[in-house]
């Protein structure tokens, strides 16, 4: 058999093969036609959770949508997400506490956790608003600085197209169940093991 | 016991355990001192892998740093990600073709992955661009539409403090192996499956 008529053959197998594969997405893709504002969960131990939260709100907002940011736990470096998404119309709420390790201080850090959450209580009221990133919201249930049945009312009575993305490690697991998408990030490996120190621009 | 007693006792014990948490973290974070371009894979079925990758280089551009992004297997719709990444200086170079299922051309796919990977070659040898995403290259190494050693050579002789981000199911294992920071991206569940449809500014 020549060279050529291998060649051919190659791309013979590899056109079936993908009309197949076209086949089997095109058939899921017409089973799936409703639309709903999706509540995503970005769980796990591994780096991408919050970058993911961060890139679906820079994807929307490319798309013309109204996008809000509540952020958890936020230390109290310069954030780069936020410096150009702000630039773009992106609505911020930052609590006011850094890492709860830093601070230390139950009373202090439940205080600051329920004012961000009454921000996102707002958003998640609003209907003008079409995409919400609560990001490193987990912690502040497993913390018990916020009312697991709070966070789960205001999820489940938000306006019906409204996307919320919720980022952290060991989310709860109501709040799974609640979710219609959930990944879970984990770590095959990180950097930062290996002794690699987190680096501005790229780990924060 | 007074519950004023219980409540103080409480927040003693969340000081001690917060405490006992920020050493740990501490002890780490002054172990890690090495800094260099980190190489992050970003794989796994799970959503979240190229928003993940775009996530991160607004962060980088936010912190001023120079981001360039090569999308391999782009389909036909307008991207969200780049209309925002372009105005803040962002450079893109999107592969010719769709999804690969889609036009089904074996030739004309290598070609045009050939091509973007030219760029990409361009990218990873300019040590002025300080993080590039590589969205979905993994599947042009499984396709064999790239020579993996070629892809592996780039990668190795990059500048010493770029960061590259690679994303896309079924990363080749010598990707990761080369990688510093691995996470995969497992699907809990998925909207999708539940006959919720791709949504414009969320799903793509």
């Amino acid at each position: 058999m020549s060279s050529d008529k291998q060649l051919a053959d190659k791309a013979e197998r590899h056109k079936a093969r993908q009309q197949k594969v076209k086949e089997a997405v095109d058939a899921k893709i017409a089973k799936a036609q409703t639309e709903k504002g999706v509540l995503l969960v970005m769980t796990g131990n591994g780096k991408g959770k919050t970058t993911a939260g961060f890139g679906n709100i820079t994807r929307a907002v490319g798309h013309g949508k109204k996008a809000a940011v509540v952020q958890f736990i936020k230390g109290n470096w310069p954030c780069g997400e936020r410096a150009v998404l702000e630039q773009v119309g992106v609505e911020f709420h930052v609590m006011a506490t850094g890492f709860t390790w830093e601070t230390q201080d139950r009373e202090k850090d439940t205080l600051a956790a329920l004012s961000a959450w009454e921000a996102a209580e707002t958003l998640l009221s609003d209907d003008t608003i079409d995409i919400v990133l609560l990001d490193e919201l987990t912690y502040m249930v497993s913390y018990h600085y916020l009312d697991l049945d709070r966070v789960l009312t205001a999820l489940k009575n938000r306006p019906p197209m409204q996307h919320v993305i919720i980022t952290g490690r060991a989310c709860h697991r109501a709040i799974l169940e609640l979710a219609d998408t959930v990944s879970e990030v984990q770590p095959i490996k990180h950097a930062f093991e290996d002794g690699v120190k987190a680096q501005l621009g790229f780990d924060y």
